[in-house]
C-alpha cells in the first residue's frame, strides 16, 4: 500500500530498534518492535507488539506482518528465534547468534578462525576456578558464558584471596549460564570492527574503532581509529571476515579486539549494530543501522567509508544539557526517549570534523560546556598526536 | 517522561511533517501531525490527529499536547494559525505565512526589500486581464494569487488569442482567492536559497541550490549550485536575510530566484521547509528539517555548511526500483510511503561525492540504472564543466 514498502520485525524495543527504524524510516520500511515488555524506546518511531518470547500465537502475528526479523537484544531465547527461522527470514542466523551468545564458544571460535584470545578455561565448579587461577595466573576476569553485557556478570580477581568472593558471586550460575575464566589482559589499546555481510556474501567493514571503556561501559570512541598501522587493520578486517563466513553471518557485527605489545587478540563478538559503531550514523557514508536493515532484507549495502573523522560519547545515567550541545558545531544528538537511571545508556552524540584537528577543537568545546573533560580527553589527546 | 522530550506539532500530515519527524526523533522530540484527512504519510514515523482546520476542539487538545506548531503546508487556513498562535508558539509566524501565501503581497515585499521581480500585475477581471497583457506584454503567466504551488493554478498565455482561454481557465477564481499576471521571464537558471532563523534572530543559509523543473514541478537540484559568482550568493544571501528580518521570520524556508542576464529576480517564497533543500539530509551538515525542529522549538541553530557536492531526483508519479538505486554509491532513497498516483511526488533521492567529477560519475550510472538519463542531464554536464 505504500511505496515499496516492506516492515522489518526486531526482537526487542529498546535503542538500537529504535535507531534500525530511524534509518529503515527513509527506506520506505515500516518496523515493528516485538518485546515482552511495554513502554520501550522504540515505540516513538517503530510499531511495537509486546509478547513473551514463548507466547507462539503472538509471535505467528508477529511473523505474519514482516518481511524479516531481526534482534535488537542478543539475549532473545534461542528457540525463539529458531521458531521464527522456520517461518520467516531472521538474520543473523539464529546458530550464529548462539555461538556469540556463549562466550566459551565464541571463543574457541576465535581460536579455530585464527585469531588469538586471552587465556580462558570453562569452569564449572569452585574446584575448576581453584584451578584455572593457577593454570592461568592473576588477575584474571570470572564471567558468565551467557547473558552477560555492558560489564555485568563479571568479577574481577586480582588474589587468591579474591576466589572465595567470585565464587559467591557468580557461582551459582554455573549451572545455569555456564562460566568461563578469562585472563586479564592490560592491552594497550581497544578497537572494533564493525562490519556488514549481505545475504550473497558481499561483505564490508567500516574504519575501526578505537574505544575507551570506564566501569565495563564503553564512554568514547573515535573513528577512523588514528595511529594504526595499515597491516593491523587488514589483519582485523580480515578475521572479522573469516569470522562472518564461518557463521554463515547476515548483518552487521562488532569485532571487539585488544591490541597487546602490536598484537591483535579477540575479545568478544556483539551479533548486532553495536555501540562503538554509533558513530557511522553521521560519520560514514551508510550508517550501521541502514546497512543492517539492507542486509536483513536482502537489498543492496551502502558504502562503509568514513565522511572524515568522527567521536562518540556515551551518555549513561542522564543526559548532559541538550540546548548546550547542539551549540556545538557538527555535533550530532541522540536521546533515546529513556527515563535517567544510573548505568542506563539514555542516549549519545557524536561529532564530526573534516579532520583531526578540527575535531580535537571541537571536542574541547563540547567537553567543556557539557563537563565532560575527563570523558574526552582520551580522543584529544589522540587527536593532537596524529 | 522520556528523555528531554517535547513535541512538535505539525499542520499537515505529508512528506514533509514526515521527514520533520525524522529529523525530530534523535533529538528526542516527538511528533504531532494534524491533518484534516487520513492516511498521510507522516503516520508511519509520528503521532497523527485527524480534524478540520475549523475544529476548535480538536485543535484546543492538539495545543495541550505540543511545545510549538509549524507547518507541513502553507495553506493552512490564516483563522486557524492565528487562534494556535494565541495558545502556543507558531512559527513561521502566521502573518509572514499570509504574505507568503499571496503571490500579490510576496512580490509586493520583494520588490519594497530591494527585490526585482518579473513585472506583474493584479488581475480583478476580464478587462484588467486585457489591459495587463497589453501593459506587460506576452508570453506572460496568469496564476491564482492564493493556494497554487507545483504549477498547479498557472495559465500561460503565448499570444492575444490565449486571453480567452487563460479567462475560461481561471477566471472564476478572481474573487475567491485572486489573481496575478506575471511576466514570462527567459530565465538562464533557476536557483533557490534555502535559509533559517530562530528565535533571536540569528540567520543561517544552506549553499545556493541550483534546480530545473519539469512541467513546473522541481525535477532536479544540484548543491553547492555551481558557476554562480561570490558577489551573486551574497546577493540572495543578502535578499533572503532581508526578507526574513522584515517577516520576523522563525524557521526555515526557501527563496526561489531566477538569473537573467546575471541579474537576480524573486520569483517566490516558499515559508516552509521546501523540496529544493531535501539534499540537506546527506549533503549538508545540519538538515533544512533538523534546523527547522530547533527553529521553532528555541533551540540552537546547527551548521549550514554542505559536505560536499550533492544531487537530488524528484520522483514524480511513482518510484524507480529501489533495489537498483540502492546499489548507486553514495545514493541516498526517501521512500515516502505513498501510493503512486500520476504527478505526485512520491520519493526523492540524494546523490552525494567529495568533489563534483565524482559527482558526475556517480549520476551518471544511477540516471543508467534507473532510466533516467533525461532528469540527470542538466547537472551531469553542469559538474563536467566545473
Amino acid at each position: 500500500m505504500s511505496g515499496q514498502g516492506m516492515v522489518l520485525g526486531v526482537l526487542g524495543g529498546g535503542q538500537l530498534a529504535r535507531m534500525l527504524a530511524q534509518a529503515a524510516s527513509p527506506l520506505g520500511i515500516r518496523t515493528l518492535a516485538l518485546d515482552p515488555a511495554a513502554g520501550g524506546c522504540a515505540a516513538d518511531v517503530a510499531m511495537t507488539q509486546q509478547a513473551e518470547w514463548d507466547d507462539w500465537a503472538a509471535l505467528q502475528r508477529f511473523a505474519d506482518q514482516v518481511d524479516a526479523v531481526t534482534f535488537d537484544f542478543e539475549n532473545v531465547p534461542a528457540a525463539t528465534a529458531r521458531w521464527l527461522a522456520e517461518r520467516v527470514p531472521v538474520y543473523p542466523p539464529p546458530e550464529a547468534l548462539e555461538v556469540a551468545q556463549d562466550r566459551l564458544t565464541e571463543k574457541t571460535l576465535f581460536r579455530a578462525c585464527g585469531l588469538p584470545t586471552p587465556e580462558f578455561r570453562a569452569i564449572a565448579s569452585r574446584d575448576e576456578l581453584e584451578a584455572a587461577v593457577a593454570g592461568i595466573g592473576l588477575p584474571a576476569i570470572l564471567k558468565t558464558r551467557r547473558l552477560g553485557y555492558d560489564g555485568k556478570g563479571q568479577f574481577r580477581l586480582r588474589e587468591p584471596a579474591d576466589i572465595e568472593a567470585a565464587w559467591q558471586a557468580l557461582g551459582a550460575q554455573a549451572e545455569t549460564v555456564g562460566l568461563i575464566l578469562e585472563a586479564f589482559v592490560p592491552f594497550e589499546r581497544e578497537l572494533s570492527v564493525i562490519a556488514v555481510r549481505d545475504r550473497q556474501g558481499g561483505f564490508r567493514g567500516w574504519p575501526l574503532t578505537r574505544n575507551w571503556h570506564v566501569d565495563g561501559v564503553l564512554s568514547l570512541s573515535l573513528a577512523p581509529a588514528p595511529q594504526v598501522d595499515a597491516s593491523v587493520i587488514a589483519e582485523a578486517m580480515g578475521h572479522a571476515r573469516t569470522l562472518a563466513e564461518r557463521l554463515q553471518y547476515v548483518g552487521v557485527f562488532a569485532l571487539e579486539l585488544f591490541v597487546r605489545d602490536g598484537q591483535l587478540l579477540g575479545n568478544e563478538m556483539a551479533p548486532r549494530v553495536h555501540n562503538s559503531g554509533h558513530w557511522t550514523i553521521e560519520g560514514a557514508v551508510t550508517s550501521q543501522f541502514e546497512n543492517h536493515v539492507r542486509a536483513v532484507l536482502g537489498l543492496p549495502l551502502g558504502l562503509t567509508a568514513a565522511r572524515g573523522p568522527a567521536a562518540m560519547f556515551n551518555w549513561i545515567g542522564e543526559l548532559p544539557d541538550r540546548r548546550a550541545a547542539l551549540a556545538v558545531p557538527d555535533l550530532h544528538w541522540h536521546d533515546y526517549g529513556k527515563t535517567a537511571r544510573a548505568g542506563r545508556k539514555v542516549g549519545h552524540a557524536t561529532v564530526c570534523a573534516a579532520e583531526a584537528s578540527a575535531l580535537a577543537g571541537r571536542l574541547e568545546q563540547a567537553a567543556q560546556i557539557l563537563g565532560r573533560a575527563t570523558q574526552a580527553e582520551p580522543a584529544i589527546s589522540l587527536l593532537r598526536q596524529d
